[in-house]
């Protein structure tokens, strides 16, 4: 690690959360519900946003790179009115972090304008778009909202409704999405068929709201309704809400790692709350691998609710062992050469009150690389600590993900081609075990969902030749773009 | 004038410079080169302006509102390498002021990469894009660049080159315009048919270059070649240059308030030298109708040209009798209502010596609304002027221009359905003489182009009855998008 | 509550971080080493930082209004290159929010540079500055700083060394502090006579770190060494560290609101442990009002130790019952009118799984106007808490802090003039409890440290009658100067 | 050259002007009349500006480095409401340009605050700052104004008022300056005994103003009453205005080089219109040394009076030959190596309709290096120019100047050991005149002050002999202070 990204130490990221509102009462703030709302989805992107406003059909909207806060003020919310609203957070790799790549992509076709949001990523995006290209398409982003936009905007030439027109295109998508649409006169929310990605509807006193995850409905104090279910389209106007099936019902496959990380641990998707489930995984491996130890500890902050499971479990008491700062930073400092091995310090402390001449078993959610569990495990054994055992909440990470995260090729996970013995000694534990995918699926008590393992055992939901096979699964494009912010 | 715009005091905007390199050299910065040659275009546009290079087919760019020098530094361009560049500079009205208009527009077609940069405006524009909109285009802007690219998207399925495409696309384009394009391998360069924009090609070392105005090859110390003819289009590729007809040739109709007004001085255009041309309208109106004065004034920097040559004609000494500020702002800052009716001066201040106790001829190169005029003739008579004579070097400002400049209704015009004598009363002067047409005409010496007169005679060189009837003749929208810049 | 201010929920401020490094390496990099420092250090304060460094006698800056990320990046760390280095993080009201007021204070005086960077307040700050105004002085900002700097310019002229200066100024200051000093070859280090503020040594390598708390040196993998002394003054040249007293020694009152809520958990002050001093808080409040219930939950961040040592004493278990919202903004939102009596809900979020159905033990720090107590209370309930009692690991707030922390008059304390009964009414809990004042002195096993309690009992340690007498006791300008940030 | 500053071109800069305005009227918008007022002297600094107000004793302001558009905006000058105003713009050197040096410096000192703006510099400076230093002064920033603030602070302990503690330290300044002071409840205007610098007063209804020249009365429309003398002061209070002398009456000493070439042509100093006295510089310069011409052309814009009186006393016909871009930039871009030897052609271009073939007369104002001059030749040359005499109008630039002008140490004058007809060898050009001495005292017809004249003859009005010694005779620190912007 040359340079210090304060942000992301050797972490997942999730590629995006969407919200919409359509407005059913007099001069709702809609721009203000939306930020909020935007806010509190923030843990799934921090590299851009945007809201987009339906005023009567003219479409005002901002959008920009950074956080919610950093991009959205009273000046330019106070700009921002009108009925209908569609927002979007977005986590972007380093390629594709530029202002065009921002969300809401806003469009004006020939029914007029037509606003996207999209969570996810489509595993046949690269004939999708060469097929489009074919029929005489433009791209001015890399995203594969561009995409959704023309299917719909070919598909409305010959349907009836823009309903209609996105019944049609699912059927063309293969992938793990679930997207908002703004069309003059209504808001549509819908979820892949497979129901991938989450997505739940919300009342905020007569309004509809939806959103990728509940908390959204919490912040701004509207009412959960109910989650929406995969492949079910909801369409909603000022007559009230309608739902539609475009597709028909099949297995489903909600990406696990909602529950293991991506989603804040207050959200309850698919009927199972996601703390309970941490919790849950917490016991499990307090009963799969008991040890001996003085102090349960999280790396924090995605251990922290297994630790707490862990601990009750156990009767291990649960402390505080690693101070988290919580001063998130966009800049990378280079650390001086002196301080480079010990980098991770800078983000987290060791608690030697706590770890001191203790046994102390560690809990986080996943080892990616591992490095940075290998300078956590060491800075635990500084600070005192006489034995650490690590503790995943989650099974080795080996297969690659092509539904929207982060991960890359197999080439950087630490667990690919070694044993968990081989890993306890890379990263310096006395001890590690990884939950068992069969209780990790036993943890989302009450989830009404089947889930995607696909990292975990390569049992891919959705045919994924065409981005398998890709050099870099990840660039449908020959041709790369790059844009330089000033 | 409530508030005060430093940068325009009741002038016609032009709507951009276009500027195109393509090496032939090891090393050349044709990102640098490019920024010199827009920076010498800075007066076609000070809104907008971007640089799109091709390194061996990506594409890297930059634009953000704002001029050459606040949107391009050393930073920026050394991040733009490689060996094809273009490069936009932009005007822009209030509503289309965002960066999403920003030029060049940089798009992934069936081809490629796709780099368009366009000076001018279709006066089809709105059918061609009903009729793309119609076959599933999307549009992220409302520049009619996009219309240009979908159209040569659309083309390019059917032809065997980009050329092709491009000669097929002019067939359908209404408009007065210039435009370069950059595919993979080319920079191509096209005029359109009537010649209503001025475009030449120039040389640097080996390399050719393409810009709106002779003056950018000046400033980067590349040779003028000559101007490219109306309907032509020229392609650059490693092989050298072409020339290639994209329509027959016809009655050409370049915009004579390039030679007014828009131009710089120091370019010439189609062979006649603007600064000279405008030294003739000078000496016409000197003979138009003499009057016996002390001092000839210009009203800065646009009547200078004309004044000297007033001056020359008339034996009347040149003197600077008003003084420009030269601190150009962007921002616009309410005056206080007691400076309100004096905003002018904030600009312009009247130099005493000069023009107290003096009969003064005032000469400057239009009357838009009138405002302005009233002004300064006020602020020369405070200043100690017993006559002023206001004298403009082009005709009364009739009817509206369709054609990519910043002239709205007939509304504004403060010449339509008034004499000369009530302009003159209006503004206060002593007496007041408009170039005549026909004398206007004699101006461009050399100038192997004819004219487009309408905004003086309506006599409109294109068919304008779509753009005409139109309720706002600028916007071919019936639902807006607006852009919030933060 | 009409705008929204995500930083702070009727928190107190503490005023200040200092950090300064002295190199006796080769090439160390001592802004980087100050930069994450101060990072570490952030808690004390996000309105301005800066950073100096001694270059040989030249002193080059920066600071600015922003957290430690926000003013500091690589290019800006790359220009500060020298052998000593002075770093300051700071806290402000609103008033006193300006470029002009942030630290280090850089200036010449008669011996070459002087540069400081204080933690703390005066308590006779208006008859210094009187004083000094009377000898000449001028004062460009309205920190305290700068009265110390012409304290010691002053001194100075009499005296042989600056640690002289330092030594006859202190005598003459009354107040809450500590300070770091710069001179054109030293390092020192000061803690006022009663050790009311927090300073500490450590050792990084050869080179010798001044700090706030100890967790900067945790950061950048400094040695802890031990705490500076109340009354001591360290003084690091490069012939090495000196101690020497500036006060006799004296009964000691360290600010106990360090322990309650200022310090990072993870720190030890004066041989205290934070973490396990507020774990012990939580043990005696356990077993000062026991009450039947079914989880502890704590008030994030604040509550969690704790509520950690509650629920060890009381074997209720611990849960995360309230979600944290992690994305600092420095932007205030107005919430829209029907969310404003909600507003905290969009920083802190509910987990019915947790508290639906539950009595549950909420764990706060402190009190101070009560309502986002009422508020988080409400939140509870609606989350389906069926009982919220309420404990406070510190006794209830009654009197004004003039030492420095941004504590206002008594008109905003809830506590003053209620009983604990009406507060619990107030805030709408079933229960409440505030640790007492006995229990509280007990919670800081080890410390070497005395306390001033004067915000719990009025016992002021200073003679406070100069600040305690102004109608506002924190101005000591008739005249008030105020800078706009643009 | 090996970067290209876009605003400078071998140029000496003025070190500043200043504004002041006091109220008498009923709300009177004195922010926006200041800005205004600064803005009209943007000439004499664009590296940084502030505006200070007195709201009835509380002092509001805002300064940054800038040009007045790019500091002021309506939301700042909003906040900024009072009665009396201080403004200022500064021209800085690349080490001295700090925000902490930007002005108005305010301060705080025994009788309330005090508010300075100087336009001038100290001869005396470093004994002076060494006597204050000696008392115990600390200084925060590198310029005189901080000496001036602690000369009125030390004076005031012992007199009456601040006038007379002014007088008092008008008495122990050796220097060219001219200042505004604001008080609590005066705005005081103060030019040096010589008046080397200059200040008048204008009167804006009910209500008085200061600036440094006239034509900042005229962008506000507010009347000229009268220049303030050499070695006067005026009171401007609610109960009028009142002039002392400070200094006795002795030689004057006005900067030749405001007529030359620092004041808007606009101006009127000291009774001497500055246009006419330019354009008499070049009739004297026709005279001097005829030659047989077709044109006479001005490096503009400061050749452009001159060379209008050359071509009415010569009877040659005056033509803009060269041509200046007006897009101001603060960015330094640095050409491509290709470009580095015809970089001025970015900023300038030659006409070749009006030189080529021609012989031209090139007026300039002055000559400091010769690069530039070197390459406005070549540049004429090449585009066609036959002969090309240059003609300076005021004499060769040989000795250094200490009174605020930017012109450094002898060694970058190219007249210094050289000819004129060595010069004239080494720029090129076919003939070089430089205006006599005697002639150019001749110029400013009417003015009631002589002239400082030092930089052409040496005889410097004041005694330079501590800042000559200097070995860098600009700067009075041992010890260096920079600042890092951000």
């Amino acid at each position: 690690m040359n340079t210090l990204d304060f942000k992301n130490f050797d972490k997942i990221k999730e590629e995006c959360g969407v919200f919409g509102i359509f407005s059913n009462e007099e001069n709702l703030d809609v721009a203000r519900l939306t930020n909020f709302g935007l806010f509190a989805l923030q843990h799934r992107g921090q590299d851009a946003c945007g809201i987009a406003i339906n005023d009567n059909g003219t479409i005002v909207y901002h959008k920009n790179l950074g956080t919610v806060p950093e991009v959205f003020d009273d000046v330019v919310l106070n700009h921002l009115s009108g009925q209908i609203a569609v927002g979007h957070v977005r986590a972007a790799t380093a390629a594709s972090n530029s202002r065009e790549n921002a969300q809401p992509l806003v469009t004006k076709y020939v029914k007029g304008t037509l606003t996207l949001a999209l969570n996810g990523t489509l595993v046949n995006a690269r004939s999708l778009r060469e097929e489009l290209e074919q029929s005489g398409a433009l791209f001015q982003g890399t995203t594969d909202t561009e995409i959704l936009a023309y299917l719909i905007a070919k598909e409305r030439l010959f349907t009836h409704s823009v309903e209609d027109a996105i019944t049609n295109m699912v059927g063309k998508l293969e992938g793990a999405y679930s997207f908002v649409v703004m069309s003059p006169s209504k808001l549509i929310g819908v979820r892949d068929p497979k129901g991938m990605k989450p997505l739940c509807l919300g009342k905020y006193k007569n309004s509809y709201v939806i959103a990728s995850e509940s908390v959204a409905f919490d912040a701004i104090n509207a009412e959960f309704v109910r989650d929406i279910e995969p492949g079910e389209m909801v369409v909603i106007t000022k007559d009230g809400i309608e739902s539609k099936r475009v597709a028909p019902k099949c297995d489903t496959a909600l990406c696990i790692f909602e529950h293991v990380y991506f989603a804040r641990p207050d959200s309850v998707i698919d009927g199972a709350s996601v703390y309970e489930a941490r919790k849950e995984a917490g016991r499990y491996l307090a009963r799969q691998k008991p040890v001996d130890a003085d102090v349960v500890i999280a790396a924090p902050d995605s251990g922290i609710s297994a630790a707490i499971g862990y601990s009750q479990e156990s009767g291990i008491p649960y402390e505080v062992g690693l101070m988290k700062n919580r001063y998130i930073a966009r800049t990378f400092i280079q650390p001086t050469q002196e301080m480079r091995e010990n980098a991770v310090r800078i983000k987290l402390n060791a608690l030697k009150s706590v770890v001191s001449g203790k046994r102390v078993i560690l809990i986080d959610d996943s080892i990616v690389r591992g490095t940075t569990s290998k300078r956590v495990v060491a800075l635990l054994r500084e600070a005192g600590a006489t034995e650490v055992h690590m503790r995943i909440s989650s099974p080795a990470f080996l297969f690659p993900c092509y539904f929207g995260t982060d991960v890359g090729s197999q080439d950087v996970l630490v667990a690919v081609n070694r044993s968990v013995e081989e890993i306890n000694e890379l990263i310096g534990s006395d001890s590690l075990d990884y939950l068992t995918l069969e209780n990790l699926l036993k943890t989302p008590v009450g989830s009404k969902c089947n889930f995607c393992t696909a990292c975990f055992d390569g049992n891919y939901p959705l045919d994924v030749s065409e981005v398998s096979k890709a050099g870099d699964f990840k660039d449908v494009h020959f041709i790369k773009k790059l844009h330089i912010e000033k």
